[in-house]
């Protein structure tokens, strides 16, 4: 396929490199001409413009830092959308806003263009050994039409559904899960130092009992579908520990505001009532603050 | 060896008879008589009180649900300490609040006794299938005379030191990183159901992206470590995310306190000039606001 | 009347002092004595412990640090308990808990004696200008009886109902808001002033506008009726003014941790389709989230 | 004056009639047309455009119920940019974002005009009465020329200095205060509640303690001075307040997130070795928060 490729980062010069060597014929651009001269040695085509990439292919990705690389790089002057034909397909695998996401689909389909959100999961570690996993959302046929593509950058590929921003969402949670186990374990470490326990030894723990282990699987199917009975564990029993973690962390003076809020929402569902569902209720009281049915 | 058992919950009864599988004498106790009758078939004495339990006991184990319920097994009439020999080991598995394990470390020692704290990880299915994760703290030589009945009770132990209340700081933090875990989870599950992404399409991709991946025991290593130079990916870049997620989650209507919380604190450390460091930062902030060194 | 007085430090010993000048015979007690002698030359009679400055009494007041020197002063050995006489009265006047109001409570009934929880809302120079505000609750009879006495210290009384610990929740909840208060004022100086507004020009503006207005005996009295129709200011307006906040001190880099869990929680009404109520229909939210009915 | 006024709503309708009863030329606009009627009859010019509304004046007020709004009016089609005259003012008294009124501030200056941002404190009743509180910032000869005119609409006036936004993050820092007061008002009262005090009890307390007392004012001189020594009521005491507020809503079954915020902020003081400052120093943490020094 006829592949053109804009932002060459961390992320996109590993990413660009294996369309290349799966036998795609590419032209890639990137801002500081440097990063480019690299592919150019595996035979592609440097660009001088977005535009430019953009000019007779078939598909054209970009991947940039933000949501202002992005808009300069598609809407703005020599961009992407002035250089792609009609009927070629875009897809943006940045981390962007919903609401550009929504403006990108809008504004390609207005030029008789498509457009795939397909965001990645990986570093640039994992993008270099093809070990991303993709999440692509936008029209069938598109998706389709860029299949072979996206199985050449990782690992695995999810299809979400036909409205692009769809992906950039689910993007969007998973950094926030990443953000919240890091958040849970600065406040777990800090509260087991202060306690006298080695790092290294709560670290050890960790792996043994935590991180390897299908736990926060079995949680995370427990909410998918909304299975808070029969028990495994109840949420008065999680929130009798969570006292217990902030008793302990108020004598060591450990602020804990992770531990906090899940106390007054595990408060706050045995108030209501729902003491004894499962401690993964918490996920009913989330949909619920959300205005969803909690089931 | 000769072991007493106080409690045969749903835990308490598939780890006595771990323990009488593995051989030991076995004398057992709990407040309703008919979970024990099931444990004299499988030839346990089955005792009138905690201390009766406890006599002529080299060890005695207690598993029970909350302070109160060991308060009155253990200090209270007829309780274990008035039973336990001098020189005996009281092994506490239950998950019981720091202050009063240490009041049950000093009880014991103004009577010539000995204790160990050892709370378990593990659901009942898993105390069934020996895979508990044991955590014990105490002195050094208790903790080795009880090590081949621990060991009888799960796959993997712990050792933390002599302190014998480390044990429970250790295993009400792991209580809370689970928490953590399904309240970050519920929040996502949320987004996702509001901007339309499939409960189950989002578990699969959880599934496939975190939940056997290495990825939380990275940023734990990071933290053990301290280690936040150079940065895998930036608290900036981190915040960034946090301010798309809350965009998104604004538009859709779905409140995300835990995500509120995570942008608080990732602006407040590039605020303070560490923008740079890696996203595990947050790591650094939890310890300072803790008075420890970040470091 | 005969009156005993238990603590005699920035609070207790104005308050004894304005007991004396109301005229009543007085014995004092401080674990420091020097502080005591001060009285001794106003006429009071100084007593060597607390049980001996009950000994005689009609009414004995305390006024002390925490619930540790409470629980010492009262229940410990030569204590208040101990020296009050059957159908004398207690009136403890400290900041203390809840639960340790509910446990004096039980000890003056079952010894045949009052107790009446009178906590003050004050500080020492308030105290010393007879300007405290008494917070009181008890049986009746009790609070009627001593009512000359609180009287004499302050410019106001709030009787609360038969359940003395009520009072200490009152005391507490005043405290809280005054906390909230402090925190709101802290996050919008950190915004004021890296926003370039000198402190000095806000407080100006917080002075002329808020701090003398009925601006928040306003949203008092809407919350206290749970009346949120017609909406002054609705909710989905609030809303927008947080989000703005929000972006504002994004921009500044101002963590705002208070100002996320407004917006959180506003959005979390108007998710529940409660955006055309008044602003202080958090109020109801809150309500709610104790399991309580919201109007 | 020739004075322009765009937006007749619920403030902009009592805020024109003002003006024009201070005796100035009017020209008025509102998109619908009927509410723009009522102020012919006192005189005032119905304009078909914003910047119909501009044309001739010297100062053009816009009041306008959000960004979208004033977008509209202000910069797009027929707006007020483009019939206001080289060196008139333009005065925006909406709640608009900071961002858009640097926006405005930019586009005014490009076209040769003035601007102000002049927010306003109060509702509908206080901008008939002539009770509004104005905050105006910009240009120093620019705020003089309008002070007549912004005097006519209220009560008072604060001038913020010459960044215009600086007053829209004042307004919004208010709304802010007042979210703040009522959220904590709400956790409060469900407090109140669920511990048997009548909510009518508890207001009569709040109007008697807080309402007209110059509590908040004296912590807001306190933080604005950074003046946390000596302590009048120390932080570390705070903590242990709010440590029985929330044992006190944890026993009666209420979520007061607002309090662990608050806790979990004080126990970081204590734990950083300020416990002995004035409970105001949580000012000094919000302040470090934010990358400010603390002083």
């Amino acid at each position: 396929m006829k592949v053109g490729f804009v932002g060459l980062g961390n992320m996109g010069q590993p990413m660009a490199r294996n369309l290349r060597a799966a036998g795609h014929e590419l032209a890639v651009y990137n801002r500081t001409r440097e990063k480019a001269e690299a592919l150019r040695q595996q035979g592609a085509r440097v660009a001088d413009s977005p535009a430019d990439a953009a000019r007779g292919a078939e598909v054209v990705f970009s991947m940039l830092s933000d949501d202002a690389a992005v808009e300069a790089a598609v809407l703005g002057g020599s961009g992407l959308l002035a250089g792609l034909e009609k009927g070629a397909l875009h897809v943006s695998s940045s981390t962007l806003s919903v609401a550009l996401s929504e403006r990108l689909a809008e504004a390609h389909a207005k030029a008789g263009q498509r457009y795939v959100a397909a965001p990645v999961f990986g570093r640039p570690e994992a993008a270099e050994a093809k070990q991303l996993w993709v999440v692509a959302a936008g029209a069938k046929a598109d998706v389709e039409r860029c299949r072979p593509l996206l199985e050449a950058l990782g690992r695995g590929l999810s299809v979400l559904g036909e409205r692009a921003s769809a992906a950039n969402v689910v993007k969007l949670s998973g950094n926030f899960l990443i953000a919240s186990m890091i958040e849970a374990l600065g406040e777990a470490f800090a509260l087991a130092r202060k306690s006298g326990v080695e790092p290294q030894v709560f670290l050890e723990l960790f792996q043994s009992v935590f991180a390897r282990s299908p736990i926060f699987e079995r949680y995370a199917v427990l909410i998918a579908n909304a299975q808070y009975e029969p028990a495994g564990f109840k949420l008065r029993l999680g929130l009798k520990d969570l006292r217990l973690v902030l008793e302990a962390a108020g004598a060591a003076e450990v602020p804990m505001p992770l531990a906090s809020l899940l106390r007054d929402h595990s408060l706050g569902g045995v108030a209501q009532g729902r003491g004894d569902l499962d401690w993964s209720a918490l996920g009913a009281l989330a949909a619920e603050r959300a205005g969803l049915d909690g089931k």
